[in-house]
C-alpha cells in the first residue's frame, strides 16, 4: 500500500509552512491566510489525497455503507418513528442501519459504540446521549462522523438534529394560560438529558412570561421518562399541597403516569386537573382522555439525522464542521386539557 | 485461494467409498455405518476442512456476524418488542442486527433480502413474510440460514418461531362464551398472512365447539392489520345487520379501530358490544376501555428466533433441518369485555 500523504508532504509541494497548511485546511482558520494561498494548499491537498485524520480516513476508504444507530430502548414508543426515518433516509443514499439498544447507560453506550466501530460502521447516529457524554465527544473528535438525534450533548462540536423544545413548552403554556389556568405545575424530565433540561428551562422562562404562579413547590423532577416516574411525580405534587389546576409533563409517558395517579387520588383529568404531554407518540390520541401534547416530527427528525450523517461521511474530514438542526414542533389540543373549574 | 476439499477428496483420504462418506457425515444415516468408520471419516473431513455446501460454506467462512432483520414497519407497535428480543438474543451470541423495513410488499421484501445478502449478512430473520413467499423459499433452499418470526410461510422447509394462534383464539372464545355471549362476530385479518389465516381457522373451529352462532354474516375480512381496517370491518358487520354481542378482532389494532367505529355508531364497548384484540401491544392497557386481548411473548419470540438462527448459522449445512417453535400465549382480561345485555 502506498504511503499516505502527510501534512509535511502538502507543505513541501505547496511551498508553504506546515502551520499555513494546517490553517488553510481548517475552515475556522482559513480566513487568516490570503485566499490565493488557501486555494493553492487545498488544490495540492486534493492532488496528494491528503487526509488530516488517519482514523477518519480509514473509515472513509474502507466504507461499509453501514451506520450504527444507537437508541436507549426501541420498545419506548417515541423511538420507532425516528428509527424508521433514519432507515429511510439512509436507504435512499445506499446505507443500511445496524441497530443497538443501550438501556440508557453511559457505560453501555460507550461499549455499544465501540462494538459498532470495530465492525467498521461509517458513522454513528445516537438517540441515547446524555448531556455530558465524554465518550461521544472523544469519538467525534477522533474524526468519526457522529450525529445525535432527538437529544444533544452539551459539547457543540457534536452535530445534532433535535426538536424545538422551547417553542413546544411555550405553546403548551400559552394554550393553558389561554384556557384560564393561573397555576401550572411541571413534572420535569431528567436534567441529565437535553430534552429534560431544555423543556424545564423553557417552563421556567415562559411560566413567568405568561404571569403564572412561580412557586417552586409546583415542580417535581422525574428520574426517567416513563409512566412510573409520571405517577411518582404527580404523587409528589399532590403531597406538596401546592394549588395548581394543570400539569405540564416533560413527555407523553410521564403524562400517562400522571393521569393514572390523578385517577388513583380520585381526581379527574381534565375536570379537576388538565395534563399535557410531549412527543405525540403513537396511540396517545386513543387514550382516556386523549392527550393534549406537542407533536414532534419524529420521522423527519430521523430522515434529517441520516442526511446530516451521510453528508459528513461523504465530505472530506476538514469540512465536517458540526451541524445543528432544530425541527419545528406543533401543538395538538385534545381532551386532557380544559378550562379550570371556577373556584 | 486453495481449492476446497470435495466429497471425493475425503473418500480418497479415508480409503472408503463416496457414499460411505456421505452417509457417515449425515447424522440421519450415520447409524448405517460402523462407528469406527464414522469416526475416521469425520476426522478426515475435519482435517481437510470439508464443507458439504459451497454457498453455506462461503457464508460461514466469511462470517460478518451480522444478521438481517426484515420487518414490515418498525412503527407498528407489535414489532419493537420482537426486534428488541432479536437484538438481545443476537448480542449475547456476538451478532448484530441490520434492520430493514418492507412496508409489506413481496417485491420490496425480495429486494431488501437481496440487499442484505449482498452485504454479507450471515442469515436473515423475517417478520414480514406472507404465506406464499417464493423468494424466501428459494433463499432458504440455497442454504442461507433463514428464520421467520411471528409469522410463517406455508413451506415447512423454512424455519419459524410463532405464537400459538389456535390456543389464543380458543381462550378468547372460551372467555366470551363464559360471560354468556351466544353470537360472536369476527374481524378476521389478512388471509395471505399466517397470523390472519390461523386465527380465522381457529375462530371457525372453536366457535363451533363452544356452540356459538355459526352464521357466515358474522365475519368481516380486513385487508390489513390496522385501525382503519378495523373501523371498516365493524362498519361492515353492523351494515350486515347480523345479531352479535361480541367481536373477536384478529389483532389489537383492528380492535382499536372497531371500538372507534362502535362509538361512531352510538354503541358502547363493552356495554353494547364486547371487543377483543390480539398481541397485547404497548399501551392497550391504557386505552378507553382497556383491551381484553391475548398476550404473545413478543420479546421471547424475538430471542428464540435469534437463537434458532444463530444455531443454523453455526451448524454444518447438512444439519440445518428446519426448526419450528410455537410459543405459548396468555389471555389478559380487561374492561373491553363484559356479559351481554339481557335481551
Amino acid at each position: 500500500m502506498q504511503r499516505r500523504a502527510t501534512l509535511k508532504d502538502v507543505a513541501e509541494a505547496a511551498g508553504v509552512h506546515l502551520s499555513t497548511v494546517s490553517r488553510a485546511l481548517n475552515p475556522n482558520t482559513a480566513h487568516l491566510i490570503t485566499p490565493a494561498v488557501v486555494e493553492k494548499v487545498r488544490a495540492v491537498s486534493r492532488r496528494l489525497d491528503y487526509r488530516p485524520n488517519a482514523a477518519a480516513t480509514s473509515l472513509r476508504t474502507n466504507r461499509t455503507r453501514t451506520v450504527g444507530v444507537v437508541v436507549p430502548d426501541i420498545t419506548n414508543p417515541v423511538f420507532p418513528p425516528i428509527i424508521r426515518g433514519i432507515e429511510d433516509g439512509l436507504a435512499v443514499r445506499g446505507y443500511l442501519a445496524i441497530l443497538a439498544n443501550t438501556d440508557g447507560g453511559l457505560d453501555r453506550e460507550e461499549e455499544v459504540a465501540g462494538i459498532l466501530r470495530s465492525r467498521g460502521v461509517d458513522g454513528l447516529i445516537l438517540a441515547s446521549v446524555q448531556r455530558e457524554d465524554a465518550a461521544i465527544s472523544r469519538i467525534s473528535a477522533e474524526g468519526v462522523p457522529v450525529v445525535t438525534v432527538n437529544r444533544r450533548v452539551d459539547d457543540p462540536a457534536v452535530s445534532s438534529v433535535v426538536n424545538d423544545e422551547e417553542e413546544g413548552i411555550r405553546r403548551l403554556l400559552e394554550h393553558l394560560a389561554g384556557l384560564g389556568h393561573k397555576a401550572v405545575a411541571n413534572i420535569a424530565g431528567p436534567q441529565t438529558l437535553s430534552t429534560g433540561a431544555e423543556r424545564y428551562r423553557a417552563f421556567k422562562k415562559h411560566r413567568k412570561k405568561f404571569g403564572l404562579d412561580p412557586s417552586p413547590g409546583l415542580v417535581a423532577f422525574a428520574a426517567g421518562f416513563n409512566e412510573h416516574q409520571g405517577e411518582a411525580g404527580m404523587d409528589e405534587l399532590i403531597a406538596a399541597r401546592g394549588r395548581f389546576t394543570a400539569v405540564v409533563c416533560s413527555n407523553d409517558r410521564l403524562a400517562i403516569g400522571a393521569i393514572a395517579a390523578l385517577r388513583r387520588h380520585g381526581l379527574d383529568c381534565p375536570g379537576d386537573i388538565s395534563v399535557t404531554g410531549y412527543n405525540d407518540m403513537p396511540l396517545v390520541d386513543r387514550l382516556s382522555p386523549p392527550l393534549t401534547t406537542i407533536r414532534i416530527e419524529q420521522y423527519n427528525v430521523g430522515v434529517a439525522a441520516a442526511e446530516v450523517l451521510v453528508e459528513m461521511i461523504e465530505s472530506p474530514a476538514d469540512r465536517r464542521g458540526p451541524k445543528h438542526l432544530v425541527r419545528p414542533v406543533k401543538l395538538v389540543v385534545r381532551a386532557s386539557t380544559a378550562p379550570p373549574r371556577r373556584a
